[in-house]
């Protein structure tokens, strides 16, 4: 398959901001490493859970062939696509790792991580190294609760057209960024 | 304060249906109910946990008035703002109940719930009537386990336009919604 265009030039991005990429809501890719194989996974249900530890939880459904690999390495990277990647995030949601290797089948590029395993996306406009702080919500709710500890964003544009799913196969693509209401917030709110 | 309008007429939706309108990431607004007294939060921090039963997992700051209301009910009606109600939805964040009346304040109109004590917005767009399940993650997490018990939304427009909030004053608001891929989805996995 064509490879998608990698993302600009990143820089760092302090872990307590990622709100600013994932609170809006958008569906992510999630890879992962184990045992000298890599994986990636779509993934909506996640929320963001403090600034400082910055925390995400995320839910992970047990049938996914990544769930034991992120369960087992305790680590994981959370990337975020933009709208460009739409028909690979479908792709990728639709095959199991179980039988391909997505990287290679759709031309992605894995770049190593600075403090996990798991490789970032270079495609992608975010990427978030994550490790596993809880995993005794695994087992009752599928739900992993996750440190952010290294944060690489795109230096352009600084909000990125995202996808955000709603089911039954329709996606919102994120709109307009608006600071108008900026000036009603009480400073402390912010 | 000038009441804002109404949405229009509402009819029963699905439960297990209602990630159509949380999973994109939206802000809500929170209403709820203890001895007697009302009040509302913002809140930006969810995530859809399940369909049946319609699981939705939130964090709410110990620090808010609500935070003692929900704990305590065990309740809540989770609310779909639109645009429109935006700056109301800041002023909503930047007030506390232990100071104010806010559906008065701001000019909301309080419908009663059919399965929850916990009032209804009318000027949202949706309105989902909630159970605390799992309180157990709340000392913790400050992470409240709900399941959806009834699900009132507006008959139009099919998709609203929703809020979605990035920190630091910027919101973003919903784009296009997009079918476009799902003909690429397989059917299993819309």
């Amino acid at each position: 398959m064509k490879a998608a265009m990698k993302a600009g030039a990143k820089k760092d991005f302090p872990v307590d901001g990622i709100r600013r990429f994932l609170e809006p809501g958008p569906i992510v890719l999630v890879s992962s490493a184990w045992k000298g194989e890599t994986n990636i996974m779509t993934m909506g249900w996640h929320m963001v859970m403090g600034f400082s530890p910055s925390l995400i939880g995320s839910y992970v459904w047990s049938e996914n062939h990544s769930f034991d690999m992120i369960r087992k390495s305790r680590e994981c990277v959370i990337n975020i696509p933009t709208l460009d990647l739409a028909p690979t995030v479908v792709r990728i949601g639709n095959s199991s790792g179980r039988e391909v290797d997505k990287f290679s089948k759709f031309g992605l590029t894995a770049v190593p991580g600075a403090r996990v395993k798991a490789p970032l996306i270079a495609e992608c406009h975010a990427n978030f190294e994550c490790k596993l702080v809880d995993s005794s919500l695994i087992r009752k709710y599928s739900l992993f609760i996750w440190e952010v500890v290294k944060a690489h964003v795109a230096t352009s544009p600084r909000f990125p057209r995202t996808i955000h799913y709603r089911g039954d196969g329709v996606f919102m693509i994120s709109g307009e960024d608006t600071g108008r209401y900026r000036r009603q917030f009480k400073p402390q709110n912010l």
